[in-house]
């Protein structure tokens, strides 16, 4: 079980928080997944999750993504 | 027929436009519904429409609305 930090820009409402959440949820592995709307902050735990497959399902929901 | 006018605010992305467009499109007598996110425009036609259903629905969605 590990944690992984990104940082998401261009979420303005709690509906964006939504899409980012219920996209990087889908990802294999995951158990958790934390997003700030405020800050960008998106906290993903689980267990051997691929970091691109957050970066890659960040940019599905129609946001951007850095890992921080 | 007709047709109504209303302006809505804290619409701030597509999620949004969304939310309204489908509350809205619940209203009976409803056919049709148009968003505008960037000047909140909200244009309803249907046949027999209550406008106080649509400012109700928008309300539902979270956002506020009024006859413009």
């Amino acid at each position: 079980m590990s944690t992984l930090s990104f940082t998401v820009s261009g979420m303005t409402c709690d509906h964006c928080v939504s899409s980012v959440r219920e996209e990087v949820s889908e990802i294999s592995g995951v158990t958790a997944v934390d997003v700030v709307l405020e800050s960008g902050a998106l906290t993903v735990s689980g267990d051997n999750v691929d970091p691109a497959a957050v970066l890659d399902a960040v940019d599905e929901a129609g946001y951007q993504a850095v890992v921080s």
